[in-house]
């Protein structure tokens, strides 16, 4: 199946996701108005986006079954493909909410969904009811499976340390007060593996690696040993491709210099830059102005961040790829997993 | 021990649990400032209220073992205190959240947490972290208990219903656009029932059934059909003292009438409300001025609502009290719990 038709299978599966939560809300005796709400909610924030992190968890449990996803009954298909919802779902409910907290004005080519009229402040009651879905659909689907509450456990992990990447990002990238000296490599290495690492990267593969009855503890430590890197890797990609990408590659026109982002560039930036440098980011970071993000721009070209780019990336491939080929596959966790991962991923700049 | 002594007891348990929310962190490498951060909101938010939701968990658990608090060891008494504190951060994650979409100024005495300098719309991640913090306590104290997998489960249900109820009540009363049609007994039954009485009046007692090993369905559907019930008296006698009662009995000045709130008292009078009635409501009802709020008070009194609400209370009360003379409590639930409950209602509006 290729990946359109993948993605398109997924989607299929959401309907009657969204059918069952409303049914929840029809046994309460719920007013019709407050169900409709939640439907629109759940319909305008939860697909929409490429789904790659719900697909994930699609083609890591095939892989794991060594099984192609067209093979699978309409029964196993449902199971995986519910928590791959579950993500989306999770992801929803953080996009709502930061989008929020960032002032954002769209998401996914549409207005945010708060900026939607008759909306407003009433968005932050609807992420949370994002998140309570989540927990309405395991406890439905998984509650006798042996490993739900592990399900529970690693959600609410997930969560919090998602939760805890946002909180760190919030407080060191105020767009309000420009301040580089709050900036460091090391708090830009917590932000992105907390903020998206866990949930985008781990996330998925645990959940398949639960599916088909693998919980060692060890298979989990060694998927977390790659994936978070992994997934660390890729937000920097998206930092670099961020400034240097060109639209085309991106999809969109990059704003983290004028967002004043505690971006991985201008991490390597502060690293290499000398005492006029140094003026010359505090000056023009963060500033709304072409002419602001130009300099900053050159500047970045001087202290040669796409050579020092390039070099990272060579670097983390070739150490994911030996820890790759030195994975023990005896408990049920398979190297293709993560060569997938890295091949997505490692492709992408290409 | 008096009430004062049992609530500074339970206070006593908080710093403890901080301190184990701040290991996690410090665990995780998070930076100092967002360490602090959470700190700050946890503090801010948590404590400070009543804590008769987290105390009513520890008072109900000494009803059903027949002990004394004072005779709890350290270990039982911070078991279940942990789970008390676990409601009032679930409280904690709502206020904060509530504040928000209310645009409320001060929350207990003081200023909302999202008015402080410096946190703004920040603090939408502040509750989504005082939720999760829930669970990180859970998870650390209750993991290898029987009943962990149940307590999961009744913190996602009743967490969801509580999201519901606010949900209804955001979609019925905008303070914008005044709409009296909206209302209904119906629905604020509903509001009052999902938004309140589920995780203020169940969730304490079904907390303490756990510990004490009392999981059966039965008990719990006969701890529910009688506090739920009783959870809506105690809103409507809210409701009801916010418009007839002194600012001495409920320590503020009501504010119902001019926030246009989809309140006990309104629906009744819509009820009884003829023609000039109704459109005297239309026009005064949800206005910020004095003299529309007086002249709404003046037509509850005439259309008797006072004598409604007598009756309504004696009606409930007796009801309340049938229920529970024919309690079962062969497996564990005791009539006391409910009477001790009752009686802190009933008493209050004396």
């Amino acid at each position: 199946m290729d990946k359109d038709a993948a993605k398109q299978k997924f989607i299929g599966e959401f309907d009657a996701l969204v059918t069952e939560l409303k049914e929840i809300l029809v046994n309460y005796n719920m007013p019709q108005e407050a169900i409709e709400w939640f439907t629109n909610s759940l319909y305008y924030n939860t697909p929409g986006g490429k789904l790659n992190r719900g697909l994930s968890v699609i083609d890591t449990y095939c892989i794991l079954k060594n099984v192609k996803v067209e093979d699978l009954s309409a029964q196993e298909y449902k199971k995986v493909a519910i928590l791959g919802w579950a993500i989306e779902l999770l992801q929803a409910y953080f996009l709502v909410a930061d989008d929020m907290m960032d002032q954002s004005k769209t998401r996914r080519g549409q207005p945010c969904w708060y900026l939607k009229p008759g909306v407003g402040n009433i968005a932050i009651n609807d992420s949370f009811m994002l998140e309570g879905a989540i927990y309405m659909l395991l406890k439905k689907h998984f509650r006798e499976d042996p490993y739900y509450v592990d399900l529970l456990d690693l959600f609410h992990e997930v969560t919090f340390q998602t939760e805890l990447g946002q909180l760190l990002d919030l407080v060191t990238a105020d767009e309000e007060h420009v301040d580089l000296s709050k900036f460091s490599l090391e708090k830009h290495s917590f932000i992105v593996i907390f903020k998206t690492a866990y949930y985008s990267f781990y996330l998925p593969v645990a959940l398949a690696l639960f599916v088909c009855g693998v919980t060692s503890e060890k298979d989990l430590q060694q998927a977390r040993d790659i994936l978070i890197p992994l997934g660390e890797y890729f937000q920097i990609q998206d930092d670099y491709l961020d400034c240097f990408g060109t639209p085309e590659q991106i999809g969109k026109i990059g704003t983290d210099i004028k967002d004043n982002k505690c971006s991985w560039v201008v991490n390597q930036a502060l690293l290499k830059a000398n005492a006029d440098q140094r003026k010359l980011l505090d000056e023009n970071y963060g500033k709304k102005d072409d002419e602001s993000e130009a300099r900053v721009k050159k500047l970045f070209n001087e202290l040669e961040i796409p050579k020092i780019y390039q070099e990272y990336e060579e670097d983390v491939v070739g150490r994911l790829r030996a820890q790759i080929d030195n994975l023990d596959e005896s408990r049920g966790l398979k190297k293709e997993v993560l060569t997938s991962f890295l091949g997505k991923v490692y492709k992408r700049s290409k």
